[in-house]
């Protein structure tokens, strides 16, 4: 058997769980929350399936739920969108993301990767039959190089994928960012962005989350994908969406629907009524960021430097004063030695680049964060 | 834009569907149930909400879930399986054939397809690259003809996709065919089946179903897909499984993990439970018995010819005596003048070969099979 994808093993993230599973560590690695879902939304699921909304919902998304998508993105965006054409609801953003790479990327295509890079991407462009181009995110603070991106564009370049807020770093797209990419699509009319933005409802400090949607022209080149797991702290209800221009979505819709064909139905429902209160999406980067200020404000008793998290609910930490290990096996140490797990940001490069930094996700309840930044201070 | 998918439109089932809707006709068309799902089986997704089984599931699907599998076919097919390495909760069974191609499919792989065939295995095929090769079942029953099989088989074969209970027709296999079956494999060692087994719990008659994992030999060569949705009448709930041998399903996982990596987790939990009481599975089959006995007993009355049914809940109809209209029309016909929709079988043919037949649901209530019965007699 011929494998098509030689590179790939187990993804980090079960690696770094299981290992913490193992050594009965505070798992700060794998990215997902340990508080409740909503009992309302819980509710709203359980009503619809006792109503006996069970069967197929229609391959691109039950319409009431593309419809309260579209609300939410006139909210936050700005934007009008045409459910009929224009939006799709996905298996979580991974199938998403899946989906959009299949049906755009050709054989010999290259696609820029902003590394550090979450892991589904670049399987996904090797499966379409697509060449990765890694590109890196300028350190210390993550910080997108678009002369870089234009030096790694070529008249193949096909694609550029983003993801702001930036899982792992925590990283938010400026104006700048954005005047930079459109110039980029201008002098380069084969080239369409895919935005994972699967924590756009997970951003501090009073900034605004920047979606490509925001942007005509852009939106016009542009597939944007979200994730109701994130957003709502359910990242195993595997439901989520992707937004694109009729064109592009034709193309998306027809993998989708061989891929998954459709999405469970009563989730679908209970989203849909969920989503008409808006205060359940604005009010979650709140949440989040206390949670992220108190791990911060712990970690300056630490010998680890705080990189700043502007959104999602992870924080990078450089242990370079503390330990002169790789970052891998830091990782390790800190499992098996001390009961805190966290994931070696070099496994977010393709060349695993090692610049000595741990990702931790906070999106924990207080006693466990404090917990873990009591171990990580005394170290 | 270029299409890798430019002969995908939108799928048969949601086209009649859409105009069973809009002219208010009694849906035999897409396969779904109409009667609720178990009220034991929402309670208990209910609860794993409320217990807070709401994150990730494990990749490869919960354990709990994988062994439950594991007894369910213990039980059903007498065969012992690994479930660390040979089964995997998938998001339906369309995305368990999906990732099975995409894993095993390379470029310029040849693919055998038993026409006529459900509609997703054929994109699955074009996006790994792969070639499909039809190879039509004979008329009237549906039956394989092994030999046209073998004619069609070239060093550069792959793989063979059979779906049995077969859907549209409702043929099943008989030992001989699984003979026929490991001859072929013996014959050609590149060659793997992806059996598609979704109705393994739907046959009739005192019939067993021959799941390829019956058969060592067999089994170590071949992918099975099976559904609860299908089992479960939850069509809506995308949760399936697929089994196959450590180094098949070793690739399949490798696709799978960044397709959508993993399938709700509730859902998994409640299965996990639901699966322990095997009457819950095996007395599926008398329930869509009673439902094929009414339609054809009704049938008898009509001018329609009743093509045997052993399985699934499809029932072909010959309308040869009926009317002269091709499939397609005789099939719009009846939506829009009569008001029953079903499917014309020429839309399982790569050919579109149009063989006066249709296909319709009998998974339906018995007043709505009345009702629909009724219309089809007085044609
Ligand atoms: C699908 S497991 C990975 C979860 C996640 O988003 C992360 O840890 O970055
Ligand atoms: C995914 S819609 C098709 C449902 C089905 O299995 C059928 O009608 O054959």
């Amino acid at each position: 058997l011929k494998s098509k994808l030689p590179n790939v093993g187990t993804t980090i993230f079960t690696v770094m769980s299981q290992m913490a599973a193992e050594y009965n560590a505070i798992n700060l690695s794998q990215g997902f929350p340990d508080f409740p879902v909503s009992e309302k939304l819980i509710d709203l699921v359980y009503q619809n399936m006792q109503i006996g909304h069970n069967q197929y919902a229609p391959m691109p998304g039950l319409p009431q739920l593309r419809e309260a998508i579209a609300n939410k993105i006139k909210n936050t965006d700005g934007v009008n969108l045409n459910i009929d054409t224009e939006i799709t609801v996905s298996a979580g953003a991974t199938e998403a993301i899946f989906s959009s790479v299949l049906a755009t990327v050709n054989q010999g295509d290259e696609v820029i990767v902003l590394e550090p890079a979450y892991d589904c991407y670049i399987p996904a462009i090797e499966l379409a039959g697509g060449k990765v181009v890694p590109v890196g995110l300028s350190l210390p603070n993550f910080t997108p190089d678009w002369q870089k991106v234009k030096d790694n564009i070529s008249d193949k370049t096909r694609m550029i994928i983003i993801n702001f807020p930036h899982n792992p770093s925590g990283a938010i797209l400026t104006q700048d960012d954005i005047t930079a990419l459109k110039e980029i699509l201008e002098e380069n009319p084969q080239l369409i962005i895919l935005s994972d933005e699967v924590y756009e409802h997970i951003i501090f400090d009073g900034n605004t989350h920047l979606s490509v949607l925001k942007d005509k022209f852009l939106a016009s080149r542009s597939i944007a994908v979200s994730s109701f797991g994130k957003t709502f702290h359910a990242t195993g209800w595997k439901i989520g969406y992707m937004v694109a221009p009729e064109a592009i979505m034709k193309e998306i819709r027809k993998v989708h629907q061989y891929n998954c064909f459709s999405v469970h139905t009563p989730s679908q429902y209970a989203m849909a009524e969920y989503l008409k209160d808006e205060k359940n999406y604005l009010g979650v980067s709140s949440m989040y960021e206390k949670k992220r200020e108190f791990f911060q404000q712990a970690m300056q008793d630490s010998k680890f430097k705080v990189i700043p998290s502007y959104g999602t609910y992870f924080q990078v930490l450089d242990f370079s004063e503390v330990s002169d290990m790789g970052d891998m096996e830091f990782a390790q140490y800190l499992i098996k030695e001390k009961g805190v797990a966290s994931i070696p940001v070099s496994a977010f490069y393709s060349d695993k680049q090692d610049n000595k930094l741990l990702r931790f996700c906070f999106a924990k309840g207080e006693d466990t964060l404090h917990k873990a930044s009591d171990i990580l201070c005394k170290i």
